[in-house]
């Protein structure tokens, strides 16, 4: 199998760096599914999630190879939820997506290895390991340190999966830490300084590595700098789109070849319609291809 | 309902500060668990974790008043996991345990709602509610700041529950971001700053707070540091017995009045056998009896 970032650099090739974030918040699902989930209970509830999921990466196939399932709204609906997330994964999988997990997991020792099989290689039950959720990538958090992130690393070498690591995030309250100035230089340009040097080693033909960095858009001077200080780094971006940043504005995230970079849009592409609107489709459809062109200018 | 702050200084009040860590790790489990559970596969795997989590509090409820389940070793048996970790808080709940659940989110906006309210206040399909998680109190992580903070806060205030803030965790590469030194204090110590104002507004009787913060047992300058940095915050203070903090060690985190600090002990009290051990319940009760009246002292 090739690796993570060859793999990731294959989609981004063939559609582009639009990256469809799968963020199914029920009060704004299409009032179609909402009644075929009637009794309102959290089983039908996610049966129609997972419809609604599959329809969308039907929808969005032409225009995207990458899709982020975004764990919390999964888990929002219980058990029944986390299923469909699987469920989501896997159909993604069968369909050509790159899939990462939003999930921004983050423990030490053998819980965060816990974690990270869950997320990729999977569970073992004696001499049988079973898939979990299976994604291609997982993003991390890495306020708890270096034996907190290597875990997470060694497990994705080990089944040839990639992570990303907040550096950056998208929020207006992001700075409260990540901008504090340690050493001449905010915090998240320390994480970035140790998210180039885990990358390092696992550089692959496309010439980027499987260890990423989550990277705001909405901060702009920052994703420059990032960019520089991290040349062989996958950036995920999040921002564009609901949250307020542009295609002009995620330009700097790319790399001279192009590569680099692919760009998260989850409610512009997913939700761009009313609950109520009978056109959901098409309007699903004509989101995903804008941003697909917007941001292959 | 008494606040999350009150309902936690009755438990220390009346069994000590310990906390029981449930991380069930599926190879540690008891042999006859184990074989009551083939076929091996993860819906009969997680049927014996919730024999042996459910067997495990009834084991330690003389001992102490407060569990902590791991949400990582429920996850990576996936979806039959989850369900059994749904139903062991439950029971935890019916039993009068105060429940942390250890999952150590942290998004930002809608989606930190989301998993705010998976584990407070529960999922909202049309006019109803239905729990989710429903634990007294979730773990966080800050790193995405004030923004990704406050919608935990504001889901824990409205169903009067509590969060425990990541400040500085227990393990050895903990320092990697948190002792960056900014404005002369390390970046933790900023955490602490923030936790303790989001705290000063939730006290109760009891004089602490529903905003609490995990400070390690394994860096014992800094516990010291934190308890006075925080004098009406909640300590979760994890790293007492299996990772090398002893009782006196955590001395530290109490306040005068002997509150003020829950101290965890997971594999310690969890695990202290062999699979094989048929002794291995007389084993678990002897060692949550020596950890309450180790920490009692």
């Amino acid at each position: 199998m090739p690796t993570f970032s060859d793999r990731l650099a294959e989609a981004v090739r063939a559609k582009g760096p639009l990256c469809v974030g799968l963020d199914p918040r029920w009060e704004s699902l299409p009032k179609s599914h909402r009644e075929t989930a009637k009794p309102e209970e959290p089983e039908y509830a996610a049966r129609a999630v997972q419809q609604f999921c599959v329809r969308v990466m039907e929808l969005v196939q032409p225009f995207t190879g990458v899709v982020k399932p975004q764990a919390a709204f999964f888990e929002l609906l219980g058990p029944p939820g986390l299923q469909v997330l699987k469920i989501v994964i896997e159909r993604a999988k069968e369909m050509g997506f790159v899939t990462i997990l939003d999930a921004k997991r983050g423990d030490i020792a053998s819980t965060a290895t816990a974690y990270a099989d869950a997320a990729f290689s999977g569970c073992n039950i004696d001499s049988k390991t079973f898939p979990v959720w299976d994604a291609d990538a997982l993003t991390i958090n890495p306020y708890l340190g270096r034996d907190a992130v290597e875990p997470f690393l060694t497990a994705a070498k080990k089944a040839d999966r990639g992570v990303f690591v907040l550096v950056r995030t998208s929020n207006p309250g992001a700075g409260l830490f990540q901008d504090l100035v340690c050493n001449g230089k905010p915090v998240y340009r320390h994480v970035a300084a140790e998210v180039a040097k885990w990358n390092a080693s696992t550089i692959g033909a496309c010439g980027l590595g499987d260890v990423g960095a989550v990277v705001g858009a909405t901060h702009l001077k920052e994703l420059a700098e990032l960019r520089d200080a991290m040349p062989d780094v996958w950036l995920l971006v999040p921002g564009y789109g609901a949250q307020g940043g542009t295609a002009a504005d995620v330009k700097a995230a790319y790399r001279a070849d192009g590569l680099g970079a692919i760009v998260n849009s989850s409610r512009g592409v997913t939700f761009p319609f009313h609950p109520d609107d009978p056109d959901w489709e098409a309007k699903i459809g004509a989101a995903a291809q804008k941003a697909q062109a917007e941001l292959r200018q």
